[in-house]
């Protein structure tokens, strides 16, 4: 490897002499400036990042903390992210965190130590206090999807229950009223806000979900379709289900298809969130959108201004979702025509 | 910021005194340690990262470039690296390339500047000669999905042809004589290959297969819609459609719909990668698989022990992809019940 102390002697100057030249210091002669990068390009010496990152307390990364990359919707996330970085010429240090405290925790740390000066983070499992905490020290730290009290100028979330109301809402305007849920089985407040949202439609219509309309699984494909297969299996006559995302009502419709029954026939499915897959679903899904690519995108410019000390304190940034209407969700058919569920 | 500095003048040492302790030097006397640890907890002071690099010339990230992470292929690359980071306590750092060459480059030279010592490298657009200089300079650089000649033991590949040959076989074991094939708009290797494949395969029964039974389009779900459209509209006759990838297919599944053309009854459809989209369309996708878990599982391990300088040179890694039949491939219909296509 090659090192400033090889460049200095190369070009027959002291080492503090290269890293004012490789800083752009105006200190230096144009003179001493081409001998120096001459010495440079003939060694092939590349500048260390993190010597750099160390003289300026910051880097050319911006961290990014989400639950796992490999899922559509924190693959959008991460993706969005990377955009605004490359139009800032910065790059993404990436953390999965898979929902879980000690991970979500580890991963903010060792962005903070590789001396991110700009993270979002999207946490579910530590408390607003350790956010807080966090937040206090590193002032180009974002939260995505979360609002933590005293931060919120530095939060850019979404309104779950007002989209869970909407997709619930519009499956009733269907004549639907045996509405199930299919929840995820990640304990996380997304879930319980979008399960709160589905229960206060139903309340405005003066119907009790009892606790039996609600499929629980994991929060993707497999696990939509087995909390569909749960929901089969107690035969409660539901004609409409609402589900955490896309994913899971992706999974779902393949749970329906393997025991004949037709969507939306037989009954209407709503997803959440809009991933790319639910325009390329059979029926394709009428769903609520989330922008996440919006809100990814301002969360990291938001991160950057923190990161400058130039963010407005009073602002607050909190997203609307939206019904896309596809195919999966119409009007209720008479009894007579229900023949499997 | 708690500095290092803060922390000798709390602990009544030199700074000098602080860093050994910090990288557990035998040089220190027990008492001291105590003090300086007691001095570091009392302040919360973090270890910069980017200065621990800098001593040991290595850092605690793995580096990985991949095309897109929000791609469902690249995902699982990524997840499968993380998989492998976490054991050895370490974080990834990734960079989106879009299999651009200027991208590519950039992404590496960024990855190097923080100090990655292992990398791991999807890269199409840079020449064998580039890589191989980077690889050259960087004993822990490993490439997915490529070999560079001379770094054979640190490339880890896959047999495009041998795939794209078992697909197209499959299909004409099933009677299928006019196959077309879904193709990638990304002018990169992978896209020749398994052309390449299926022409062979074509080939040995004395099928000669025209340009125009090729439909193209980007490597996503809208380019296969839009590839397989394309197809639907040349009235070519064909029986079976091979997919550049399972994305691609997804997407054209849901073309054949719209046209009323049904899989496998009117139209035979084979993809490649097996992404777990795949067992989620109607009907279920057969499929080439790409073993992209355990083949970047290998990558990592490969990359770590290379900045370890502890790689067998006399090694290759060269996976086999397997089929995975599944409900998109059937016995060619006899000619009158083909109604659509």
């Amino acid at each position: 490897m090659i090192t400033i102390r090889d460049v200095a002697r190369q070009a027959g100057v002291s080492v503090a002499t290269v890293s004012r030249v490789l800083n752009n210091s105006p200190l230096v002669s144009p003179d001493t400036r081409e001998t120096v990068m001459k010495a440079v390009s003939l060694l092939g010496y590349r500048p260390n990042a993190n010597a750099q990152a160390l003289a300026t307390q910051s880097s050319e990364t911006i961290g990014v903390v989400v639950m796992d990359v490999s899922d559509a919707f924190f693959g959008a996330l991460v993706k969005a992210v990377d955009t605004v970085a490359q139009q800032h010429q910065k790059y993404v240090l990436i953390g999965n965190s898979y929902h879980e405290a000690e991970k979500e925790r580890n991963a903010i740390e060792v962005l903070i130590r590789q001396r991110c000066n700009a993270l979002i983070v999207h946490s579910k499992a530590l408390s607003d206090e350790e956010l807080g905490a966090f937040m206090a020290h590193i002032p180009g730290m974002v939260v995505i999807n979360r609002i933590v009290p005293g931060y919120a100028h530095r939060c850019v979330g979404l309104d779950n229950i007002s989209g869970a109301m909407m997709a619930t809402r519009m499956l009733l305007n269907h004549g639907h009223q045996r509405i199930g849920y299919l929840a995820s089985s990640h304990g996380i407040e997304d879930d319980a806000l979008r399960r709160e949202g589905w229960k206060r439609a139903l309340d405005e219509q003066g119907i009790v979900a009892p606790e039996s309309w609600i499929g629980t699984g994991t929060p993707d494909m497999q696990g939509g379709e087995a909390a569909m297969v749960e929901l089969l299996g107690r035969n409660l006559g539901l004609t409409a289900v609402f589900a955490y995302n896309d994913s899971m009502a992706a999974g779902a419709l393949t749970a329906l298809k393997d025991n004949g029954v037709a969507v939306p026939q037989h009954l209407s499915l709503i997803g959440f969130d809009d991933i790319p897959i639910a325009r390329y679903t059979d029926p394709q899904l009428t769903t609520v959108r989330y922008p996440i690519v919006s809100m990814a995108k301002l969360a990291t410019e938001l991160a950057l201004l923190g990161a400058a000390g130039k963010l407005d304190a009073a602002a607050t940034h909190c997203f609307m979702p939206t019904l896309v209407r596809r195919h999966s969700v119409t009007q209720r058919q008479s009894v007579g025509t229900i023949t499997n569920f």
